[in-house]
């Protein structure tokens, strides 16, 4: 509460753009209830992409968004992805995707949010503690499967741009809504780049609003890490071989494999691939110093996930490790004996599957030549008889934008005035393909500005937005539209 | 069909007993379509041991065994077992096991038979071509669950005692049937040991008919090989973790798994283990001729199970790396992603799993103890943060018979007799613990005399038993029952 009243202080001490914040503020902090009512009825649509059975509750849920942002004003067109074809060959509609627009102004800035509206699969007998479907609140978070993400988020902008509206809008504002983020965004790459130069044209700055801070302080993430997948295949039968009968008599497709995934990284992760770490962008005086201002308790995660220790010593290292370093890590093997129980069998095929992260300069194209000429010499090496074969599964490109763009300022300028602390400036260890895509494709400048909490759980049980977060991110949203309309 | 011909004249010069064995001989050939109906009646008992909500069909299968046993006039105690505890608690009852008697004089010699009437699950879904629970007959070859294994062999070994009987049963016989053999045969060690003093007390040899032959030669089990059977655990964390916020920051336990499973084998599959060698029995002159006599026709094997190279090149090195000297199989990993496609998980605990097949002399506690010792130095060496535990889960010691004993002369004569080929005579790769438990229990003379072919799919989809040789099978068992007489 302490942090609260703090908060309410220094905002009535503040003012930015042409109306005064404290205005904007008490009115969120006024309807902060019906706020939380919204985030109710979006989360009791089961809006879950991945299960074709639930498709129709997407398109509900794109529907009952629609109704908002109209209410807002804006125009709204609901574009027809067509259809999906699922792996048993069946096809069924994708949800549309809202492409809405409201107020136009020539003269201001135009700013094109970006968020999801479907969710993650969730089942109470996951082990929630409430209902996933029936938002609940308890000790000031708001349970429910897409209250941080990414529903949350898209409603505190909706909100931001409604309290904004009872004195002005200061910026345009357009938004991108989809409904299949959590099965790879099906159809959204080729509907941006086909609306390029329409939607798009006269949009200034994409705010991609699906991200998490990482530590209490709220953050801004200007980069990500990509990623490429790699699946190697070794096969030493037809079909899966009895041990006692054949235990001996032939090279075994997991001992080759086993092998060939050793070789790949040393005992401090440090990846064994030649020439994997030579593209690696050098390290700059000027960058080193963003990390030192990064928020990063060593102590506190180890202690959450229960790491004994980690590679490096100090958080400097670690948020480098984590943003501009590449990493391996082997995710497990397809094909062997993964229950639980004791089975005697000689696998026939196994598949390994680990992937790199890619940072900034690193190419796919090299990677993927890179690793495959590698293992591709030390399976000949071996001399094994067996059928071997390193496959590319699937990658994207490390994305990195300028910290010191407009809308980075602005959204700085925002988080200072809401929460009274500096940014986290934060380079993701993961990869946020909508970046990249967004980047490619219409060359705008691109942020991510979440409000998810770093202990929301969003794809876990009990996923939450807390409510302070919530209502202090609407008058961070509606903030950054002031700042933005005086950069 | 040449080969019946060819069999059928064979048999007809030839005689063995106080019985002319053409007349038993005819009598079965007259019997076959009887023995195939009730083998029909047997298969359509769904007597899956491994699913609680079928026991009740187990319990069926014994009961009708028991009929069709009493119908010989032998005496049968159905031995309730009690209780069994499954893992979600509930406790359900144990089949009854069978013991019989039929016939007794004690100036004959006594045989016991065991087989048992459990099976391993069977959907048509699971790609059969006929319905598993109907015994079908497509070109000369009967298909149906428990075909082979091991319900024809249990019925092969029945109908040879009725047709002796039509004449004159030479020797004593007991029948133990158990219905728990695929789910580890629960129970039955602890009343072997119970009964050791009175049932077992007048057997003179104990022939398991449960086994499959190597080659279209008739085959005769005289030894298997034991097997230990380890899980490595390796855990980095208390909860998954993604592989783009947590890749490169600490050491994963996929990699330090990797890297100890790794140490366990070399490319040639020689075990690293130090020690491991030690104990395995020198080899003779004699052992090896045993060898030379086995048809085991590598090219054949090869083309069938699609292995494109042996590790050892002549039929000796492989059947002799099969039957007495150790193997380590890799099965699998445990917590892992081994589903289809590409998750970017750092797996938080991993239990790899492996074991190694054991020959005579190598003891279980020595064998755990190398295991053990070796992988502790191995993590230790790798001075890796992470927790890490080797255990022990469960292992049988290898079994080896002298194949001179009488029973074993019987076997390989009434073999020459009914087929006109010497037996191959069997080292088992693989381990039957009912063979190790019965020797180590009575002491008695223990021989693997089965009838399951060498293609017969036991545990796969479309499990078969050939006509040829159910029929034929039957005159074995009556021919070695002569046999057992006479030596």
């Amino acid at each position: 509460m302490t942090v609260l009243v703090l908060a309410l202080l220094f905002m009535s001490l503040t003012t930015a753009g042409s109306v005064p914040s404290d205005q904007i503020f008490q009115y969120i902090e006024e309807h902060q209830n019906e706020y939380v009512q919204r985030l109710k009825d979006w989360i009791a649509i089961e809006s879950d992409s991945n299960d074709p059975e639930k498709r129709h509750l997407v398109t509900n849920m794109m529907l009952l968004a629609e109704e908002r942002i109209r209410t807002l004003g804006g125009t709204v067109e609901m574009v027809d992805l067509g259809m999906q074809e699922l792996p048993n060959g069946n096809k069924i509609s994708l949800p549309p995707v809202i492409l809405a627009n409201i107020v136009k102004d020539p003269k201001k800035p135009t700013v094109c949010f970006y968020g999801h509206l479907d969710v993650q699969p969730a089942e109470i007998e996951d082990g929630w503690s409430t209902e996933p479907y029936i938002l609940t609140e308890k000790n000031g978070n708001l349970y429910g499967r897409g209250a941080s993400d990414d529903k949350g988020q898209v409603l505190a902008v909706l909100n931001a741009i409604e309290a904004l509206q009872k004195h002005e809008l200061p910026v345009n504002v357009k938004i991108l809504l989809e409904g299949m983020e959590e099965v790879e965004s099906t159809g959204l790459k080729e509907l941006v780049e086909e609306r390029n130069s329409t939607f798009f044209s006269d949009v200034d700055h994409i705010v991609v609003t699906d991200t998490a801070w990482i530590s209490s302080k709220p953050g801004i993430t200007y980069g990500t890490r990509g990623n490429c997948y790699f699946l190697v295949e070794v096969e030493c039968a037809k079909q899966d071989l009895h041990s006692g009968s054949f235990g001996g008599l032939l090279h075994e497709a997991m001992n080759d494999l086993i092998f060939l995934l050793s070789t790949l990284a040393d005992s401090s992760g440090h990846i064994l691939i030649p020439g994997i770490y030579e593209a690696v962008a050098p390290l700059t005086e000027k960058e080193k110093k963003l990390y030192e201002g990064t928020e990063y308790d060593l102590d506190v995660i180890k202690a959450k996930y229960g790491i004994k220790q980690f590679i490096n010593k100090t958080k400097e290292e670690l948020l480098m490790q984590r943003s501009r370093y590449p990493s391996l890590s082997i995710h497990g093997i397809q094909g062997a004996f993964s229950a639980p129980g004791t089975k005697t069998v000689i696998p026939a095929k196994v598949i390994g599957k680990f992937s790199i992260r890619l940072v900034p300069n690193m190419e796919l194209s090299v990677v993927k030549k890179q690793v495959t000429d590698y293992l591709n010499k030390r399976f000949t090496e071996r001399n094994s008889p067996n059928s071997f074969k390193v496959t590319y599964r699937k990658g994207s490109k490390s994305w990195l934008a300028d910290p010191n763009e407009p809308q980075y300022l602005a959204a700085r300028k925002a988080i200072k005035r809401v929460f009274g602390k500096e940014a986290d400036m934060i380079r993701s260890g993961g990869t946020i393909p909508i970046a990249t895509d967004f980047q490619e494709l219409t060359g705008k400048s691109i942020m991510l500005l979440g409000i998810g909490g770093p202990d929301d759980a969003p794809h876990g049980q009990d996923e939450k937005i807390s409510r302070y977060i919530y209502i202090e991110g609407t008058k961070l949203y509606a903030a950054f539209l002031q700042e933005l309309s005086t950069v």
